[in-house]
Parts: structure tokens; C-alpha cells; sequence
């Protein structure tokens, strides 16, 4: 990469308080706030899974490269601090592509005050690779794991769901603020996002909580995007299945237990609904609540290939 | 990836007491130890550029690309905590090669007490690229940048140099340990590890303090290797030339004031020698000290391609 794209980037990097030096340097250096707990994600995307660099602007990939890890500190209900960018770009025209990646990254992260403390950008013979890792910290209230469900606790989704593959997996908001909002002023017990589908993800929460959860089915909030995914796909996949089983939705699954949950109904304080799907159980699995009150088992479908994930 | 790779990885991912969760949720949790400053770094090798993959085992790759994020961290005389490993695997036996990838680097992790603590597995239709991040955090003697060479200061090389290609380049010894020695028992101004060849990271080291840097050619510590690539190489270019430019020795490069240093080459405290190989001086750039002890401009040359790191 030519000096005066890195020259470039380095202006435009930003800053967070709490990084001490950031590109330029063997290493980034890091000020740890006191009794509060670090956070690391990372996500690799690659052209042709996780997005079609012919058929979409790179100003959107750059965005979701790192709206996904800010969405994962999200899930942690953590404030993010850093960003860590390596790209392997394809040599032909590589700094234009890196310039747009930059283009649609930057204003992410001014908008959620990260600094982008560093790096690697190559090129090599192959398509785009685009790894970024995040790195944030506890708020005062803790970090918000997801073994921490309990039967009875009310499960609560922010937004509405599906059909995100219409825009929604590249545009979506990282519910920072939300995740930080809702675990600071109420008491949450879990949380994730949902990158893999809502009953994937549900499921992933209930195990690692040892428990199960319970969906109501006619309370899942189908977003319209689902609804025209239903309307113009095979008559065998309805809105609400686009809405258990898509992908990217990056929306928050929570686990609160009944009273802060009902609280949280009742004042609504996002800018986006929070909406209640059911309650965790005792009886693990992933279960829909018949109208009658009983428990019918609902098989988990999702997005698989981000099974890769660890 | 199949689910029994992601639970073997789980059950050697290690750990570190600082480490308070790793892989299994949407982020791991890291404890900051009180005054030390968090120091994280990145490196993403590519098929065809770092290595060729066809052409030597898996499992140094795996080890490489721990190793030179290990080397980073020991450059910024930082203690190791935890590692981050996100792979772009070809599809076909992606399972058989993130095995053979962890298998070098895993013992890598373990003797450098690094827990691996998240990542990203995915296969896609592209060639291998493995992109690590190290998380680690200064020792009580702060963090050893490259912006602090003064005028007057000792430059020291520990090991030997050049021809790395020969093999080095892969099986080298991160210098955390040594590192982390020189800085805590001698004053140590600055510091660099040789990535891209002696004296283009010591032009780096010189222009990020605002100096200059004088080498004397007769004191470069020339590697065996470095004699046999001058030996099978061009006759232009000489064992002094391999040793000043090639690049990936991942030995230390020191600014050390006056006394420091000389105690430094007395005591020899380290299992590898460390050589003093000229001084930094006020005048701006490269020089070479002449036998009468004048200045002559050094050309910096080393390994270009990597001039991409920011």
C-alpha cells in the first residue's frame, strides 16, 4: 500500500481517551479504566460469504466489518474503546478499495467514539478479507454473559425481525447504546445478538444458561422486511419463519428477569421497541408456547455457516 | 466448520489468570491489571505472500502467525495475556488444516503462557489467510516505544542477523523474555523488533525519535545464514547486505543511553548476545561511521512489501 494511504488513514484514525498511542508504533497502547473489565471480539469477513464485493458498494462492506464486532460488544452490554483493521486487499486497484472500506468504516467509528488504534493492510493475489477486532470494556453494572438466563426470566428483543438480507445485514445500528442502557438502568441476567437467526441464537443463550427457552410465537416482531421476503419467496417460508431464522438481525436477545423485564415493557426507553417473545424454563431446549400454555418443541434454524464461529 | 473442531479448539485454548472468560460468548473478558497499560497488535499473513503454503507444513504457518504478534508485543517490552485467531480457510479439508495450524501454534501459546482467547474459523473459496491479534499489558517499567532514542544512545541488536529465509523466519524466538529483562533491569530509551530488515527499522526507530542513526558496519552481527545466502546469492550481494536488509530476523533493535548499554554488553544477561552496533546522533538519517569516524549516508533498504503495516 502506497505511504500516502496510510498517511491518509492516520488522519482520519480518531482518537478515544483512553488510547494511549495508536498507529504508528510496534503496538497500540491502552489505558485500562479502574474496576472495569476489558472486551475482545473479532469477525473475518470474506467476499463471496459474508458479502458480494461485485454487487455491493465497498463503503457498506467497510461499515458492517465493523458494525458486526461493535454489535458483539453490544452483546456484552460494553462500551467500545478501539478497532483493530487488517485487510488483505486484491492487488489490482487496491488502495481504492481500501479508501472505500475506509470511507463507509470512518464514520462508524466517529459515530461510536472508537478509535481505530491499528492495523494491517496487504495485498496478496486473492479476493477481499476484511478482519476486525474490537476492543471495549464493562460499564459499571458488568459484563452482560450469556450463562446467566434463569427460568422465568422474560425474553426480550429490541427492533423487529427478518428479512435482513434486503439491507438490513448491511445498514443495521450496533445496539451499543441500547445494550449499555437497558444493563445499566434495569437488571438484566443475559444477552446476545442475534447474528445467526432469532432461535439460533436463542438456543445458543439457553444452553450456555443452562435452561431452556420458551417462545410465544404470535409475539415475535416480524419486520417488513420479512414480510416482503415471504411475499416474493417460496410460499413455504413464511415472514414469521423469516423472522426465526434469518440471519443479521444484529438485534439484542435479553434475558431479564420478570419484574425489571415487565419494567422495561412498560417505559419503553429505546428508540426502538422492546418487545417480550416468551420466558426461559426449566427444561432445556428451544420450546414455543402453545396457546394453551404448553411447551411444543421448536427445532433451531439458522444462519449455519456462522456456526464457524467460536 | 464441524462442531467437534470448535470443542477441540475449546479444550486447548489454555488460559491465563487475567483471562476471565474466553471463547463461548460473544466477546471475551479480559481483567486489566492496575497501572499497566493494555498493548495490543495485529498481523494477517496471506498464501503467496508471507508463505506458500504448498510448500512447507501447516503448522509453521500457525506458529508464524502467533509468533510475529508475539514479537510485536516484545518490541513494546509487553507481557503476553491473550491471542485472537481468525482463519480464511480453503474449503476443501479446512477442517485437516485448522488442525495443522493449531498444532504449531498452540505449543507456541503454551510456552509464552498466551490463552487463546476467541477468534473467527470460516472456509470460503480463497487461499489461507490467518489474521492474529495479541492483547498483553506492560510491565512496571512501562512500555518501551520507538519514539524515544536520544541523541548519544547505544543501538543494540541481540542475536545475529540476516538470511532469516533459510528457515528463521519461521522458527524464530519471539525476544519477549529478553525484552521484558533489558527493560525492567537496565534504562532502556527506545525499541523496535527487525521485521523488515536492520536498517530500515532502524531508520523507523530513528525518524519516530527525531534522530538519526550511525552504523558500524564491522560490528553488524552477521548470521550463518546470512553467509550461506551470500554464498549461493549474487556476488553483489554480501553476507553484510543479507544481514542489514533481509528481512523477519525478529531480533531486538535498542536505543540504550551510554551506560546503560555498556552494562548491557558487559553483563551479557540474555541466552543470545547482544551487540552494540553504533550510535544514535543528532543529525537526521542513516549514516554508516566511517574507520576515521566521520558520517556517510546509509541507504535504508529491506523487505518493501511490508511497508503496507501500519
Amino acid at each position: 500500500m502506497e505511504q500516502e494511504f496510510i498517511q491518509w488513514l492516520c488522519r482520519r484514525a480518531g482518537s478515544h481517551p483512553q488510547v494511549q498511542l495508536g498507529v504508528g508504533d510496534d503496538a497500540a497502547l491502552l489505558r485500562c479504566a479502574p474496576d472495569r473489565e476489558l472486551v475482545v471480539t473479532t469477525d473475518l469477513l470474506t467476499d463471496g460469504v459474508d458479502f458480494l464485493l461485485g454487487e455491493c458498494d465497498a463503503a457498506r462492506v467497510g461499515r458492517k466489518a465493523l458494525a458486526v464486532n461493535l454489535s458483539d460488544l453490544a452483546a456484552m452490554a460494553a462500551e467500545p474503546i478501539a478497532a483493530f483493521v487488517s485487510l488483505a486487499l486484491p492487488a489490482h486497484d487496491a488502495g481504492a478499495l481500501a479508501r472505500a472500506l475506509y470511507e463507509g468504516l470512518i464514520p462508524l467509528a466517529e459515530e461510536f467514539r472508537v478509535a481505530l488504534a491499528g492495523g494491517d493492510t496487504n495485498t496478496w493475489h486473492g479476493d477481499l478479507v476484511i478482519s476486525v477486532t474490537a476492543v471495549g470494556q464493562t460499564s459499571p453494572a458488568g459484563a452482560l454473559r450469556r450463562d446467566g438466563a434463569r427460568p422465568g426470566d422474560l425474553i426480550l428483543v429490541t427492533g423487529d425481525l427478518g428479512g435482513s438480507i434486503l439491507g438490513k445485514h448491511f445498514d443495521f445500528v450496533p445496539r451499543v447504546a441500547e445494550a449499555l442502557l437497558l444493563h445499566q438502568r434495569y437488571k438484566l441476567h443475559a444477552g446476545i445478538d442475534i447474528s445467526d437467526g432469532l432461535s439460533l441464537d436463542l438456543a445458543r443463550l439457553a444452553t450456555a444458561s443452562h435452561c431452556g427457552a420458551a417462545v410465544n410465537l404470535q409475539s415475535v416482531p416480524i419486520s417488513a422486511a420479512a414480510l416482503a421476503c415471504a411475499q416474493t419467496g417460496p410460499p413455504s417460508c413464511s415472514a414469521l419463519d423469516h423472522a426465526l431464522a434469518d440471519g443479521e438481525d444484529f438485534e439484542l436477545l435479553l434475558a431479564a428477569p420478570p419484574e425489571a423485564g415487565r419494567q422495561i415493557l412498560d417505559d419503553q426507553p429505546l428508540s426502538v421497541p422492546v418487545t417480550c417473545i416468551g420466558r426461559f424454563v426449566a427444561e432445556p431446549g428451544l420450546w414455543q408456547l402453545t396457546p394453551q400454555g404448553s411447551l411444543q418443541p421448536l427445532p433451531p434454524r439458522g444462519w449455519l455457516h456462522r456456526e464457524n464461529d467460536r
